[in-house]
């Protein structure tokens, strides 16, 4: 399968890009990975590394930057975003994976890739490592505001990503608020929570923050602000726990260590953020993704192409609206 | 000083709160604790302390408990909840501190204590523990949808309790977005921005999630979802970080250093949450407050009452009113 790399995403780019593609495509045989950017810069970094068949290069002049309009890759035809997402709609690519600015992956994704049958928003959804494996969050971004349907989209399609794409037969799906009652939380949660309830989802209710890290579901649906507070809280937290800890982690000597187990934490580890119900792949990394980040991106892509996953969201979506499930 | 303290709120009542009331005033010599509760209870519990003058005790039968309404111990006058906050009516109390059904000391603090002139809708804070220093957020619970008008309220008020509690000259404001621009977030978000940029109070900007920890400001506000969602979730952390560490910290025999290091996260140790913006001091633990907890709210009532918080409160409310500051 080939999967579209935006090679100017992250702070280093095109280095850490082009160290994660050659590390992806070592790692697993099926995966050709198209780095999409300025074509010198990018064959410079790429002569780094043992030549690799299976690692190309599209050109794309422009780039967007983080200070960018979500709208610019829109408007700019040879940024790398639109050339890389333009490769997956003529079926030169499966999957599109960029550690660029979020907004203009996102609204890009959504015009050139559409959203899928039945998904009004499409969400931004991203794994929170937790004590027992993960829980995926949406929406963490693309949507400040959303009405009950959405929030009901947001778990439908999160339960067919973690069914795919970690394996869950049937994924436990909470709604993030403020108690466990049902008439808990604003008058948009109190109708979600009927909806869920009379849903075919797996659904277990409603689930406070201080349920996720201890797993109380396999995704949490919340809107787009919510969660994208969770994440950048949660994101800071490693880090500040080892700040807290440096002086006894330094005086026994176990500063890395505690660090290296930490880095579990990162989600970044973890594959970066899917969007999910849009009719294609498209994963969005965080700007500063090392490579080993941007490997796991790829093969969160990989994944996703591999299991069928926009196909089995489409017809899930289906049933749904025809009342077969 | 007087400090009402309702025996009868945690897990463990009255032990927690007896053994806690016995270190505050062996603490503060100012401090006499008066427990409102279950008399015969109270007093048995008390009798495994040396006697201590400045400890009394007030008779109230009733106990609310956390599945009872939130307006249940205004409806039930023998409540200790209800008795404990006369108290501070009547001007037997100086403050009220209740680990109790969070909902029901709120909702009878506001009643029985009623707003101070100017707040339409008393939040609940409570610091975070943070790089360098606490960062209160305001609001946590008690305001699930706010108006901008509301969220200035917040700041202000809480900003006068970090100048009054904490020492802060001036106390550094942040709003919680989702991005640091003006123009982010719900149109709520964006209306409170240009409130408190064209307002007295030193505000430094939208914060986001990963901030707080950074101690990018002294106050955070939000509304009382979002501030719920982000506590409750923080409270999961500094046990989440020990299990996940639990192998490392076990061969190194550094469990219980990192234990007490971590503690450190534990909001409850700093005082747990006040209730800011009511005619009086009304302070709210932790359900599983340790006595170590209830001590520290206790301390948080009594530097309340020192410092004069309500007048000052009070006063600001009226100088901001009539456009003299």
């Amino acid at each position: 399968m080939r999967i579209a790399l935006d090679a100017m995403g992250t702070d280093e780019a095109p280095a850490s890009e082009v160290a994660g593609a050659v590390a992806a495509v070592e790692a697993d045989p099926d995966v050709h990975v198209v780095l999409v950017g300025d074509e010198r810069r990018v064959s410079a970094a790429l002569k780094r590394f043992p030549r690799q068949n299976r690692v190309t290069v599209v050109h794309a002049p422009d780039r967007i930057m983080a200070s960018d309009t979500p709208t610019s890759a829109l408007r700019r035809p040879r940024s790398s975003i639109n050339v890389g997402l333009r490769l997956q709609k003529t079926g030169e690519a499966d999957a599109f994976v960029s550690a660029g600015s979020t907004g203009a992956v996102m609204a890009a994704s959504v015009v050139l890739l559409r959203p899928l049958r039945g998904v009004d928003r499409p969400p931004v959804a991203t794994v929170f490592p937790t004590d027992h494996g993960l829980t995926l969050v949406a929406d963490i971004g693309a949507n400040i505001e959303c009405k009950p349907r959405q929030l009901v989209e947001f778990a439908r399609l999160g339960a067919i990503y973690m069914q795919d794409l970690q394996g869950i037969e049937r994924p436990r799906v909470g709604l993030l608020n403020v108690g466990t009652e049902s008439e808990k939380g604003t008058e948009v949660l109190q109708e979600a929570y009927r909806l869920l309830a009379g849903s075919d989802l797996n659904f277990v209710g409603n689930v406070e923050g201080g349920d996720i890290l201890r797993h109380a579901c396999d995704v949490a649906v919340c809107d787009g602000f919510t969660g994208n507070i969770l994440l950048k809280f949660y994101e800071s937290v490693a880090a500040f726990v080892v700040r807290k800890l440096a002086p006894d982690l330094r005086r026994n000597g176990l500063r890395e260590e505690i660090q290296d187990r930490l880095r579990d934490l990162d989600y970044a580890e973890h594959g970066g953020a899917p969007l999910l119900g849009v009719n294609g792949v498209s994963v969005i990394c965080h700007g500063r993704s090392s490579p080993r980040a941007i490997q796991a991106g790829i093969g969160v892509a990989a994944r996703a192409v591999r299991s069928g996953l926009v196909a089995h969201m489409a017809r899930d979506l289906a049933a749904a609206r025809e009342g077969r499930l």
